[in-house]
């Protein structure tokens, strides 16, 4: 069968089922998630389907490392924790609004072992993973009129979330060949007097950046100076290697304020738990209605699951650190076989080694790859032939690049680049057979 | 202390600490959630602050009967199936966006274990509690310029839902004189162009009422004349007892769309678990603009715990009916109690024995009440003196009437009733100590 001709809205994502006709009962709909929007899991969704099954498959969209052995090793205290909570039947009840009081002073206390300025338990609100985090903060921040600065690439939820809210989504480029780091003079261009925030992924999804303490506080400055608070995006917290430090934003919440959203996913490799927080860090105390607003809609909304939140404690002690050495080994080692390997791939480009996260943005040239016309494409003919999974960067506001996820098993890591290098090679130019 | 000065706007709630300064950096926030809003669990922290502590606390204010050592035969069982979740680490993943296959098609077939016409797996989603059903109701039927149908009295969420979303909230009122039920020449007469559905709580909260078949027919035939779906809130489904017999809203769907919500939270007592469900009955296939709708927006928002989601097929199976029958064994008990305690209480008034549900609306005749104002005030010198806490119906919808919550353990209930009953008899005019 012949792949759907690519549109340009749709960058060749077969959107045909979103189109559904008007109801001839005239049911009204909000019409904001009615127009052709892509999501990561929209996108995955439509790709998954395209696996000829010949291969097994190997998933690199989308950022969990849950399932593979080469990760547990520790983790099953995790697991104990949670276990405990529901046996007890303690946990059973409504949790308080904000969390359990000990879960929120937990999270407190993991943030301010590395802050100067320490964040208080009456700070911290636990939601339902970071996706929560991210819509809690846009519903907050949406007054009329307001606009938002995202990075781009960047992670596609907050770009949902400002649609949903009404907020003007304003991006500021990383750049490739700075590390990714952010073009200071760019972001102050897109501020104005409706500017809300300007939100700072670090390390950094999808790209594997880890922005030095020096860049980071030119941030800080910059944001002081246009008179924006930060969300800082921290789901990759300490999830760094090599030469590179994580320097939480929060450090220099002196400046301006700081919301610090993190998770269980990531770091604890338990993306399905969905516990996730936000941290108001705001020691002139200059942000106080932005609380007060988060209280008010968590009042009304539903957060994590108690037994998780119960667990809390115990896992974000500091005595799971065997199990995040031999992550971070394995990621290090990981980071340096995908770039190793995709340099030798003529066709595409990965300018700098991933120093934390577990992504890479590869560009892909096209013009050395015959019958692929961009990253969706890419994506489909290799999903199909290769039966490897890798995000578009369309959806995330990078086109023909995509984004590589190494948070797997090496041997299955290096089976994955060794496909992918012989579905470029295939179609090189200089090869006739394609 | 002397109270504070009840307030119109606030109904005597002191919302002083929700009035923030505007912030001297000049940070929007968003207007709607800073308006004086009250919320259930915003009026119970309230509450809760003016305890007295002489006598130990007794909650009947909000619905949360997890903790009563009465309720747990046999529940162990579903604490099980989620520790075994959890200990597997097979969940610790992302779950797909409206929930795992298997979870989606357990809840269709204990939905459709009562409904002739079935509910199919694709019909269901899986959601963070009941809450997340609602918000996700609301957010799918925002169209410009749309209004809904609520109850009044109801449940508050839906109202802090549609404020959120944008949606005119339009109130038909539930007959304490004809068992609850609807007036439906005034639902049709609340009704125009722009209304994209009606929200219909059976068996009820706050009221206690179940629905006959008839009245529930009448109410789908009305729908269907005004051409608007139905939300269905069965959260309480099959919490019945006495004559009174469950009956879904979906056995209705031939006659109009019907959405149906639910949750393990009540009927399986694991409220903090927040697992929820909605489904979508559409047998004429008239509604695939909003299923569309909801599958956007969850591609975009966090799903229940993978964990819990795990648990469901076993929950929901019908091997826990001995569990359900010891709740309903109680409750129907515990109903009886509170309606012939209450209807000895010149000054309180509750018109209809409970038939469903764990809550009874119960008025309050401040004339028979020395020095009590309104609901607020009964329920915070409640609250002072005995240390009661019942939820004021001005945060329902309904002033001067309590919402009175009994799925606590009948001794506790009895000593509830017993400090209720002497409060009330202390502050009869006849009584000049007050």
């Amino acid at each position: 069968m012949a792949p759907p001709i690519p549109t340009v809205e749709s960058n060749g994502v077969d959107l045909s089922n979103k189109k559904a006709a008007v109801t001839n009962r005239g049911v009204q709909c909000n019409p904001v998630l009615l127009e052709n929007k892509t999501s990561i899991r929209g996108v995955i969704g439509e790709l998954l389907k395209t696996t000829n099954g010949e291969k097994p498959l190997i998933s690199l969209g989308i950022g969990d490392a849950s399932s593979f052995p080469c990760f547990q090793k520790g983790k099953e205290r995790f697991a104990a924790a949670v276990a405990d909570a529901v046996s007890s039947s303690s946990f059973d009840c409504y949790a308080p609004s904000y969390g359990f009081p000990s879960a929120r002073r937990a999270v407190a206390e993991y943030l301010s072992r590395d802050i100067e300025r320490g964040i208080r338990e009456g700070d911290v609100f636990l939601t339902v993973g970071g996706t929560q985090a991210i819509h809690v903060c846009m519903t907050v921040l949406a007054s009329p009129g307001a606009n938002v600065l995202l990075p781009q690439p960047g992670f596609s939820p907050y770009v949902a979330a400002c649609e949903l809210y009404g907020i003007e989504a304003r991006f500021y480029h990383l750049q490739p060949h700075h590390g990714w780091e952010l073009d200071l003079a760019q972001v102050s261009s897109l501020v104005d007097a409706n500017t809300v925030g300007i939100v700072i992924i670090n390390p950094n999804n999808p790209c594997g950046a880890v922005f030095s303490s020096e860049h980071l506080h030119q941030i800080a400055k910059t944001a002081r100076e246009l008179n924006i608070p930060i969300i800082a995006d921290e789901l990759y917290g300490h999830m760094v290697y090599g030469e590179s430090k994580f320097v939480p934003l929060a450090s220099f919440a002196h400046l301006t304020p700081v919301i610090t959203i993190g998770a269980l996913s990531k770091r604890w490799m338990v993306p399905g738990w969905r516990l996730g927080w936000m941290a108001i860090c705001d020691p002139h105390e200059t942000f106080t209605q932005v609380k007060v607003a988060i209280e008010m809609l968590l009042n009304v909304t539903s957060g994590p699951a108690s037994v998780i939140q119960a667990a809390v404690p115990s896992i974000l002690s500091d005595s799971h650190e065997e199990f995040h050495k031999n992550v971070l080994t394995i990621l290090e080692s990981s980071a340096e076989t995908l770039h190793t390997r995709i340099d030798q791939i003529e066709a595409l480009q990965c300018y700098s080694k991933p120093q934390g996260s577990m992504f890479t943005m590869v560009e892909v040239n096209a013009t050395l790859l015959v019958g692929i016309e961009n990253d969706m494409d890419f994506a489909r003919k290799l999903m199909k032939e290769e039966s490897v999974l890798v995000l578009p960067g369309f959806v995330i506001g990078l086109k023909n690049w995509v984004r590589i996820f190494f948070g797997v098993s090496p041997d299955l890591l290096s089976e994955a680049c060794d496909r992918i290098e012989s579905f470029c090679k295939r179609r090189h130019p200089s090869n006739s057979t394609c």
